[in-house]
């Protein structure tokens, strides 16, 4: 069993790469950031949820990061003429997701149920955990206010230096029993290449979550989301920044601490091994590796994946994949 | 001031002709069937209301007589695929409108005030008022059990023998502010062509809606909804018979009684002007004129509606149309 910890756009990949390259995709489980979440036009709308949904199903662009590929925009242009906001761009077939989750949710079915019907409809082979059943939202703090994530990050296009995040219900949110039951049985936890603030922050922020990690038998890796002090996509070093904090993988892996065991550097960043070896805690400084962090096609996505294999039975974990 | 009572399909036939030759359209009001309204993957949809509306934006097609023309299934295609219901045809620019209609309700407004917003914004200029702001729900008595009307109607094509008709919610909802208003101050008001058990029905059982009907000083004309004791379209003649009642224009002229000063029958029907006449109520028997009640067409629709403006004339009511 392998899980994965990630939020949309950039640990989508790794996961997409991961479940193209492992011999049984069906031991892959993912545990998805919900705290982006929010409710529009009264639909409920899980949007990493569904950017992993998406993918695996091989519905998603390339490189969007966000919706279905090709999909039709007519309700949005009729929505546009009832002057209703259009900025959160609900593609047709998008719309019929949320829709189905909505009323599903409305019937009284909790959201992991509800993530593993549209996953089931969809084809999609790899478990798709919603972090939590709980409702989490996050909040951030800039110069113009105190915004929704989604404001901030599709309305405003992330363009707002970020001073503060705070994730609203967070105090009361637990992992899913399913969530705990994946991260104790698995043999390798990965932390995707997503924003370490907003994407996995609220999935480590999760009561009992951090201690179900250090009681974890797995083998505990992250994966960089930076690469020469910039992200590949998304706001991650402003963001770092913003909050205060040195906006390269060395502070990525203190802020994961004693949580990982292998820290994963980008090749091009093979220079700044021991001061991210330093960053972990003195106790238990992280393992640090090398690989191309760099997704920039399919064929990236699953080199990350193999290397990230590779890796982990270097430490002792055979994962079984599928010949190159 | 001109207004119509009606429900969906054959009524609005009516309602478009009227709106094409009154040479002012802005003084006609429609007071339109709330009751076939329902619920339906958390949308609020108003059968009936939408399309009027949509017939008056010019945006129906001509006989389908629900939806918008040329829209597209792209999102029911995905509801299909997560294995919700689609019986009921669910257009994607369809779909904007009872997501518009369900988010102003859950912000407070009124259906009333709705509805006038989705009709500014379809460019609709006469008034289109939903009967009441209360909640009226048909359900239908058949061998199959009690079923709302939109099962009965949609999802089993109307082919059940309907042995009992009720609206639960009427004896708590009355006519809106709006309605009564436009009973109180028009000078005509037509009861459309539509289904007198399930389509006007629902409308004169309002509370208040007799006495303002009776108290009105316009002159109040219904059209006969059957010709040659045939439906043109719907399951009248079904239903009436259901209910124990007579399947003619007579049955109908006796059921809208005194509220009724003018019965237009069809001109095929013209050897029944008697016989409808003595079905009013003896005190006050209706004036019964003859007219093309068929709309196969554009022009029929405009057709019709000259003839009521014709008849309001020979009643002493000027109404101001363009010429032909």
């Amino acid at each position: 069993m392998i899980t994965v910890l990630c939020g949309g756009v950039g640990g989508v990949k790794l996961v997409d790469g991961l479940a193209a390259v492992l011999a049984d995709p069906s031991t892959l489980t993912v545990i998805v950031n919900t705290a982006d979440d929010w409710e529009y036009l009264g639909l409920s709308i899980s949007p990493d949820v569904d950017t992993v949904l998406y993918t695996l199903a091989g519905l998603a662009g390339d490189e969007r990061g966000w919706g279905i590929d090709g999909d039709t925009w007519t309700a949005l242009e009729m929505l546009k003429r009832y002057r209703l906001p259009t900025w959160f761009r609900l593609g047709d077939r998008d719309l019929a997701t949320h829709l189905a989750r909505t009323q599903w949710l409305r019937e009284g079915r909790r959201p992991t149920e509800v993530t593993a019907a549209l996953a089931s409809a969809l084809g999609v082979v790899p478990r798709v955990l919603p972090m939590t059943d709980a409702r989490v939202a996050t909040f951030v703090s800039t110069p113009a206010g105190r915004l929704p994530f989604q404001e901030y990050f599709v309305r405003r296009g992330a363009r707002d230096p970020v001073t503060g995040v705070e994730f609203e219900g967070i105090e009361h949110a637990r992992p899913s029993p399913e969530v705990l039951d994946a991260i104790r049985s698995s043999a390798v936890i990965i932390i995707a290449p997503s924003n370490p603030v907003v994407s996995i922050g609220p999935i480590l922020a999760l009561q009992g979550m951090r201690d179900a990690l250090s009681a974890s038998a797995a083998l505990r890796m992250a994966v960089t989301p930076l690469i020469g002090g910039t992200a590949v996509k998304g706001p991650t070093v402003e963001m770092l920044r913003g909050l205060g904090m040195r906006a390269d993988s060395a502070a990525v892996a203190a802020r994961y601490g004693r949580f990982i065991d292998v820290f994963v550097l980008d090749i091009r960043d093979r220079a700044l091994r021991d001061t991210v070896a330093a960053a972990g805690p003195p106790a238990q400084p992280p393992a640090v590796e090398c690989a191309d962090t760099l997704m920039t096609d399919p064929a990236g996505r699953r080199r990350l994946a193999r290397a990230l294999i590779d890796i982990a039975a270097r430490h002792g974990i055979e994962v079984a994949a599928t010949t190159a």
